[in-house]
């Protein structure tokens, strides 16, 4: 718990003046002001983030962490738990959408092991900080200890401080999980106090009736655990997941190091509501990068008060939104950064 | 008109065996069927576009037309018309906010003068293609003769198949016109019937009693010239202006000669609405880069049948969304192209 309260220290609240820099500077260049929307304001806040007027993006890394959820006993998901080592495998492979994504917007992808309920074959690109080999079934009991919470997120914090060396000029965040939107409904439900009908969804593609069991197997783990939603850990440890707190961490570590954090959707963000409920300072540095079907997603981000950049109907996670959120960040930057002013380019200003 | 009938013929319906393959990958790659949302969906209609089931862009293309408006003389732009040119002297030295989004998604850009009330200096990367000095006030009289209409739509014809020999794999459509919102308005109440007031908005920062002034000149616009709805080149020649029927000539030549069609926001817009009313078939080329502020915009795009990819509160117009919207597009491809099927990673299906 020191290390992670040695990182929220760390977290300062935007750089005022450089975010009237660059407010200053988007209003002289040659468009009408406020003509670029949310990309102005956008490159605004990336400029509070970096304390930079004109901040530049050149190492962008995304990360997809892995766990698997005790809860899918319940019969919470249409995939079987082996997907989850799957896809970790796929990723490595370079076949996965993250990976696709990732290379358009030229960022790396670093994959980790937060908790998944198999040994994985060791891989150079494989990050191994496995918590425990999957939660436990949060129907029965806590899904995790007090202290393998604090594990996850400080694992979190660990891989974005291994990455510092190589660069991060702007991270991203993802998932992949087999079961983890129960989770994820779980702790939005008690954090931001909605119904839990209200913020659960299909996840990978639920029917009606399975649906309803999903409400239902939430509402009991929620009754048997009881978490206390002004605890962060306490909500991580009884309803939540090894990729959820590493997420956390990742959020809180991006932030205390002065990166900006692009959140991907429905996961990411019940992650975001744990790093926000342990730090609100938090959600000044982050991004949303998309709106996800995954209805309690809408819920989450009206809390942390963010507007997201896409609404394409996304639901995939790994940090797929996340990826094309960073693009879309890039491009605001550029904007601010390379356009010439009116003056610069003798073009007349408004009568 | 022979030219325009000539590529109109050109214009085919969607493949449907390149689009039913396309479905098929979509289905069988890594990820929930259907998780990419309206990735899949543009992936699919892209397929359709270049009868190919997994086709990928490398040339882009963004037509960024210039043109005057005779409307302006009734006060209805917060900018004088003398930026109209100074603004394309910032396209042609790459300072404007369409270079900077070009650069970003790889596009080249190429200006037009369709109609700039002014001889701009030569330069080897401005096309001339001048219909006319700018429109007439069309609140007195027709913006152009029918004559004039034709030949700004051939014109832009013209531009898409001199660039065809560079490679056009995906063309984006942009505007520079001071005034310009006006007649994409009075084109939208026209072909839409919907009222005038509904379809107007501030353009590049309009007060609340210029709107309305603005409101009335277009109602007049249309009382006195009385276009008819049902021909789209009578719509263009009495309200219409020189750049928007350059977009709309784009438009054809990009559906006949098989190319994806990414318009840009509420100019655009209006110039798909002519190029619709020639061709129906041209609905099915186009993709509609974002929602824009402009009001009018969404009773456009809901005519068209549309879904716009991004609503980010633009509103500069010059192909600066359209550059966004092919970023997407060829992030769409690059899922449908790269991403691994469940059998070539051996990840499990849905249960």
């Amino acid at each position: 718990m020191e290390k992670i309260k040695e990182i929220i220290d760390r977290i300062k609240p935007l750089d005022e003046k450089a975010m009237a820099e660059a407010k200053t500077r988007q209003d002289n260049l040659t468009k009408p002001q406020g003509s670029l929307g949310q990309l102005e304001s956008l490159s605004i806040q990336v400029a509070g983030i970096k304390g930079n007027s004109r901040p530049r993006i050149v190492h962008k890394v995304i990360f997809t962490l892995a766990g698997d959820h005790g809860i899918t006993q319940e019969g919470v998901s249409a995939y079987p738990s082996e997907v989850t080592p799957q896809m970790v495998y796929n990723f490595l492979r370079g076949g996965a959408g993250i990976n696709v994504l990732a290379r358009h917007v030229g960022a790396r992808v670093v994959v980790a092991d937060l908790g998944v309920a198999t040994d994985l074959e060791r891989h150079p690109d494989l990050k191994i900080k496995k918590v425990a080999m999957g939660t436990k079934n949060m129907a029965r009991g806590p899904a995790m200890t007090r202290k393998e919470a604090v594990r996850s997120i400080e694992a979190g914090m660990e891989l974005v401080e291994e990455e510092l060396a190589g660069g991060i000029d702007i991270l991203g965040t993802g998932d992949m999980g087999i079961g983890n939107t129960t989770p994820s409904s779980a702790i939005t439900a008690v954090i931001t106090g909605a119904d839990v009908a209200s913020v659960t969804g299909r996840g990978t593609g639920l029917g009606e009736e399975e649906l309803k069991r999903k409400v239902a197997v939430i509402e009991k783990a929620i009754g048997v655990n009881r978490p206390d939603p002004k605890d962060g850990i306490d909500v991580l440890s009884k309803v939540g997941g090894f990729e959820i707190g590493g997420i956390a961490g990742i959020i809180l570590a991006g932030a205390g190091h002065g990166i900006p954090v692009v959140i991907d959707g429905f996961i990411s963000g019940a992650a975001a509501l744990i790093a926000a409920s342990l730090s609100p300072q938090v959600k000044s540095y982050l991004i949303a990068a998309h709106q996800s079907v995954e209805r309690g997603h809408q819920i989450i981000l009206r809390h942390l008060g963010l507007k997201p950049l896409l609404n394409l109907d996304l639901r995939l996670g790994e940090g797929t939104g996340a990826a094309l959120g960073i693009g879309l960040t890039e491009a605001a930057l550029k904007i601010l950064d390379e356009m010439a002013t009116f003056a610069e380019a003798g073009v007349s200003e408004k009568a």
